[in-house]
C-alpha cells in the first residue's frame, strides 16, 4: 500500500473547499474515484483530475474500484450506512462529523471497525489543528502541572432548525458543532468521563447550551454553545496546578500566564506573560486540523496503528450528547407538567 | 450638608491608594478625623492634611467629632460593628467590602440602615467601574435585547488561608474576591435570583469555585473564581436576545460582536466588529470606579436618595455566597462518609 | 522645606483633571494659593481646600504669599512670562507644556534657570509614564543590547488652526502634541542630536509631519505625527542591537520580540513572544505619568538635584522644532516661487 | 486553452508548500512536467502526481512538453534567463520573486513579454493576499478619502550575508524581502513614484532600512525594514484624508480608526474602532495570496489581460531599490572617504 487508492463520497463545499485540497497535497495517495448522488456534483472533481471514474453511489463505487479507502462528507445517515458497507468490505473509512445521529449507531459502528480491522475515524479537525497540538504537547509537559480546569466557548450563530431529517434542533446543533469543543473536553479532560451536567436555554429558535464535565482524573470542564451567536467563533482555556492558564482565541493566538514569566531584558516580572501567534504567511490546511486529521489517518493505515479519532474516541462525546438531549427533554417534560398544571388551574379558576 | 465633613477609619494600603486619593479630589468634601488602632498608621493623614484630629478607637472619633459620614477600610468585624454604632448615632456609612462575614450580619446590618435612615453601603467598585458602566448603559439600548447569559471569570492567586480569624479559605475567598463577580452578575441578571448550584475544586491551598445562577429575568450566570491563577486579571461576556456578544476584557477593552457592524469604508461585512479601548492618558479613579462608588455615596446623601451598592443591594449575593458555603460543606461531608465506608471496607477486607 | 508650599497658576481643565488630584494626594505638600486671570475660576479651589487665598494675577501672588513653588498650566506666554518672573524671585517653577513658544525663549528661560538656581521644568508627563519608565528600565539592561531605532506614531485630531495667538498651526500642533513624542525620541536617542530631516503634508486644515532624527548614539529616530486622525493614540517601537523589538502601544501595553523566549513548560520556541499589561485596577496617575513628573519635580527641590525634565533637557526638542518649522517655510517658500513661475509662465503664454 | 498544461520549475520548498499546492487544487489546469537541476528533486513531483515526465534542464522541458505555461520558483538568473526563453518561445511565465537582480535585467524583461506576447509576472503574494485585496477595495470607497501616508513596517531576521552569488547583503536583502513592501508603498501609493529617499544602518551583519517615497497622488510611504528583527512580521497603516487610520497586522487583523464609528447598541460614540479578524477555521492559500497571484494569472491567460503583478509594475519597485542601493554606496564612498582623510591626519599627526 504504498500509493493509497482513495474513493470520495460526497462532492460538496466541505470536500471541494478544505478536505480534496488536502488530499491532493498528500505525497503517495491518489484519487481514483468520486461519488455523489447528483452525478453533476461527482463530475466536479475533473476539473481538478482529469478521467477519473464517478459514481452516484456508493455500493456501485465499491464494487467497481480497488479503493483502499473512502473519504466521505455528508450527512449522517450516509456516514453511517455507507460508512458500515464500506467497513464490511474490508474499505478503511474516513467520514466527516457527525460519523451519525446516535450514541447507538455510533456503537455498531465501534463493532463494525472492531470486526472489519480496518483504520475508521472522523474528521475531528479541531483537535488536529496546529494550536490545539501545542497545547497537547504543552500541557504534557511537567511544568504544566496537571490540568485542574477546561473552560471552552463555542459560538455559533446555526442550525436555527432540525437538520438531516433529525427532529431535534437541539441534537443537530450538538452534532453538527458542539460535537468538536465536547471532543476538545474528553482530549482535555483525561481520564473517563464521570459526571455530565447540562442545561438549555431557548430564545426563538436560538439555543444555549450549558454544560458541565468531570473526569477521573480530577479534571472538570464548562461548555458554553449555542446559536445564539453572531457569527462562528471559539475559545478555550486551560487551568493548571501549576497556577499557569492558558487560553486559545480562534485556533490563532496562544497566551499563556504563568507565575513567574521573564524576557531577557527584564527578568521574571508581574503580569509579563507569553504570547504565541502564527507567522504571516502561514498557509494550507495545518492550522485549521484539515491536514492533519486526513495525514494521521493515513498514518495509521499504513503502520497499521490505531487512529487516534477512531468511532471508539468519540463514545464519551456521544455520552455527553445524549445526555444533554435527555436532560432537556426531562426538563421541557417538566415544564409542559407545569404549565398543564397551571392551565388546569387557570380552568379551574374561571 | 453643604459640606460634608468624612473621618476615615482604617488607615492602610486600600484607604491611602485608592480611597483618599479619590476622595480628596470630591469638591465639597472634607476630611475632619482619621482613626486608626494603630495610632502611628492614624498619623500619617497628616502627611496629606495637617493637624487632622486622630483617633485610635472609633467609639471617640464619633462622640468628639460632628462627623456627616465615615469611610471605613478594615476587616469585616470592624465594618459590622463600628458600621451598626455609626448608623445608630446617625452618621452615613460607607465600608470597603466585605461589610461582614456572613449572610445573617448583612440582615443585621439592613435593618440597622433602614431603622437609622443613613445612606449607608459598600464599596462595590467593579460595579461603578466606568466600562461596567458602559456596559451597563449599553444593555439598557433596545437595539440590544435582552440578557439571556453572563458568563464571568475570576482569575485570583489568594488567599491562600484563612483571612480575618474566619476559619474558611473558601469564605475568606469568596468574601474578598469574588463578591465583585458575584455582584456583577447579580447586577446585569436582572430580576430576582432564583437558583444556585456550585461546586469547589481543591488543590493544596488552591481553590477553583464554579457557580451557576439563574434570574427570574431568565437570564443565567455562569461564574469560575480561584486561587489557582498567577495573578488578578478579569473578563466578562454578555450573550443577548440579539445575537450580540459583548466581552469586557479585565476592566480595559471592549469587544462587541453583532451580526451586522459595519465601518464607513466597508459597510456591514462578515466578521468586522467594534473594539473600544481607554485614551492613552486616562487617569484617575474612574475607571476602576474607585471614585464613582464614593461620589454616588455622597450624591445619595446630598438628594437624599437610595445608594446602589447599599447593604441590601447585596443580598443576592450573599446568598450565593452561603450556598456556595453550604454546597461546599454538604459535598465535603459527602466525601468524609465515603472515605469513611471506603475505610471501612478496607478494615474489613483485611 | 520639609513641608512645601505651593501656588497654583491657571485653574482650568488640564489642573482641575491632572495636577490637582496628582498634588492633592502627594506626602508633605500644602497648595497655598491659587491664581486665575479669571478670579471665578480660581475661587473653584475652594470647593477642594476651604480658605485658600486666591489671585488674579501672578505678581500678587509671588508678593503676598511665601511660595516654595509655582506650578502652571497655561498658554505659553504665561508660562514664559511668570516663570521668568517666579525663578527671579527665587521660587521653584513647574509649568505644563509647552514652557514657551521658541526655542529662543527657551533658552532664556534655560538662563534663567541657572542663574535663579532654582529647581525648574516642565509636564513632560510621558516620559515619566510608567510603561516608558519600564521601557527606559529595559533598555538600561546589558540584554536589550544597544537601540538602533525608534519609531514614534502621535495620532492626533488637533489644533486644526493656531493656538495662543501663534500665526502657523505647525507650530501649535508641535509645541501642544508632537513635543510628548520628539522627546521620547530625545530620551531613547541618547548621546547628541546629530541630524534632523522633516517634512510637512497638508491636507484641508490638517497636518502630517515626518521626522527623521539621527543621535551621536548611532540611534536613529522616525516620528510620524499630525492632526489628520479621529482620536488621540500613540504607539512606540525600539529596535535593538541584540535583535529585541519593544512595542508600546497607547501607554498600555507592552509586547516584547526577542530570538528566545520561553515559557516554562514550552521551553524557548519560535514566535512566542513576551506581553504585559497593567493590572484591572491601575488606577491614579502614575501609569499616565502626571504623578511621576510632579514627584520628581519635588524630590528634586529637597535633595536638591537636577530635575530630569528640567528646561535644559528640551533643548534637542525645541531645535527639533525650529528645524521643521525652517524646513517647511523652505519647502513652501520654493513652491510659492515655483507657483509663481508657473503662474507667469501661463501669463506669456496667453 | 479550457485545460492548461504547466510546467514546474524549481522543486524546492517554496513550490512544495505553497505554490504546488495552489496549483492542484486550481480546476482546469494540470501539472504536465517538472524540472530541476537536481533530478532527484524534480521526480519528488511524483510522490502527488505519477507518472508526471521530468526534466533536469528548462530547454528541454520547454522543447519536449507541449506547455501553456511555466511557474519557476528558483534563483533570480534563472528567473531571468529561463524566463527570458520561454517568453520567446510563446510559453507564458510567472516566476517567484525576484524576477532578477537589477533594474536593467527587469527591463530586458519587460521588453521580451512586450514582444512576446504572452501574459508573464512575478509572485508577489502580498499584492493579492486576502486581507490587502480587503484593503485596496477600502480605499476605493469614497467614504474612505485619498491615502495620504501609508507606513510599512517590515520585520526579518534574514539575510545575513549575500544571496544568490550577489556581492550585496543590501541588494539581497532588498530583493528577496522588502520587494513586498515596497510593491505594496507603489500599490497604495498611486500615481507615479516622484521621489525617494532612503537610508541604512548597519550592526555587525545587520541592516535597518528606511526608505520615504512621494507619490504624484499627493501620497507618501515610509517603510521600516531589516534584518536586526526575530522573526518574520509585517505591520502597514494606512492615513486617508477622510481622518480615518487603517492597521493591518500580519496579514491577519485590520483595525479601522474612524472619526465617528457606531455599534448598533451605542451609537456613534468616541474611541470605538472596526476590527476585522479572519475565521478560526479559515484556511488554504488565499489570506496569504499563494492563490490569488496564480487565479489570477491563469485569468490572465485565459482571458486574455493584463496581469496586475506582470514585470512592468516592477519598475517602480526596482527603482526604488537601485535608488537605495545607489544611495547606500554613496553614504559608503563618503564615509570611506572621511575615514580616509582622518586616517591621512592621523598619519600627519604622528
Amino acid at each position: 500500500m504504498s500509493l493509497i487508492k482513495v474513493g470520495l463520497v460526497g462532492i460538496g463545499a466541505q470536500m471541494q473547499e478544505n478536505l480534496l485540497p488536502s488530499l491532493l497535497q498528500m505525497q503517495d495517495l491518489r484519487i481514483t474515484a468520486a461519488c455523489d448522488s447528483n452525478l453533476d456534483r461527482a463530475l466536479q472533481i475533473r476539473r481538478y483530475l482529469s478521467d477519473t471514474p464517478v459514481f452516484d453511489n456508493v455500493p456501485a463505487m465499491l464494487d467497481t474500484m480497488q479503493l483502499d479507502a473512502v473519504i466521505m462528507a455528508g450527512p449522517p445517515q450516509l456516514h453511517y450506512e455507507m460508512g458500515l458497507l464500506a467497513m464490511r468490505k474490508g474499505v478503511h473509512v474516513f467520514v466527516e462529523k457527525p460519523p451519525c445521529a446516535t450514541l447507538e449507531e455510533l456503537e455498531t459502528l465501534i463493532d463494525a471497525a472492531r470486526h472489519s480491522k480496518v483504520v475508521a475515524g472522523v474528521g475531528m479537525n479541531f483537535k488536529f489543528a496546529r494550536p490545539v497540538s501545542q497545547l497537547r504537547e504543552m500541557t504534557k509537559a511537567e511544568e504544566f502541572g496537571d490540568i485542574l480546569h477546561i473552560q471552552l466557548n463555542h459560538y455559533a450563530n446555526k442550525p436555527r432548525a432540525p437538520l438531516w431529517g433529525l427532529d431535534s434542533t437541539l441534537r443537530s446543533f450538538l452534532l453538527a458543532q458542539a460535537i468538536h469543543t465536547i471532543d476538545l473536553a474528553v482530549t482535555f479532560g483525561k481520564g473517563e468521563l464521570q459526571k455530565v451536567q447540562s442545561s438549555v436555554q431557548r430564545h426563538d429558535d436560538a439555543l444555549i447550551v450549558k454544560v458541565e464535565m468531570a473526569f477521573s482524573s480530577g479534571a472538570t470542564a464548562s461548555l458554553l454553545a449555542g446559536t445564539t451567536f453572531p457569527y462562528f467563533e471559539f475559545d478555550m482555556k486551560l487551568v493548571s496546578s501549576s497556577s499557569t492558564l492558558v487560553e486559545l482565541d480562534n485556533l490563532w493566538n496562544i497566551t499563556l500566564h504563568e507565575p513567574e514569566h521573564a524576557t531577557r531584558p527584564t527578568g521574571a516580572a508581574k503580569r509579563w506573560r507569553g504570547a504565541w501567534q502564527p507567522g504571516p504567511l502561514d498557509s494550507g490546511y495545518e492550522r485549521s486540523g484539515y491536514h492533519g486529521e486526513l495525514h494521521q489517518f493515513f498514518e495509521a493505515m499504513r503502520k497499521p496503528q490505531r487512529y487516534e479519532a477512531d468511532f471508539a474516541s468519540l463514545l464519551p462525546t456521544y455520552h455527553v450528547i445524549e445526555e444533554i438531549c435527555a436532560n432537556d427533554a426531562a426538563a421541557q417534560g417538566k415544564q409542559n407538567i407545569q404549565s398543564k398544571i397551571r392551565t388546569g388551574i387557570e380552568s379551574l379558576s374561571l
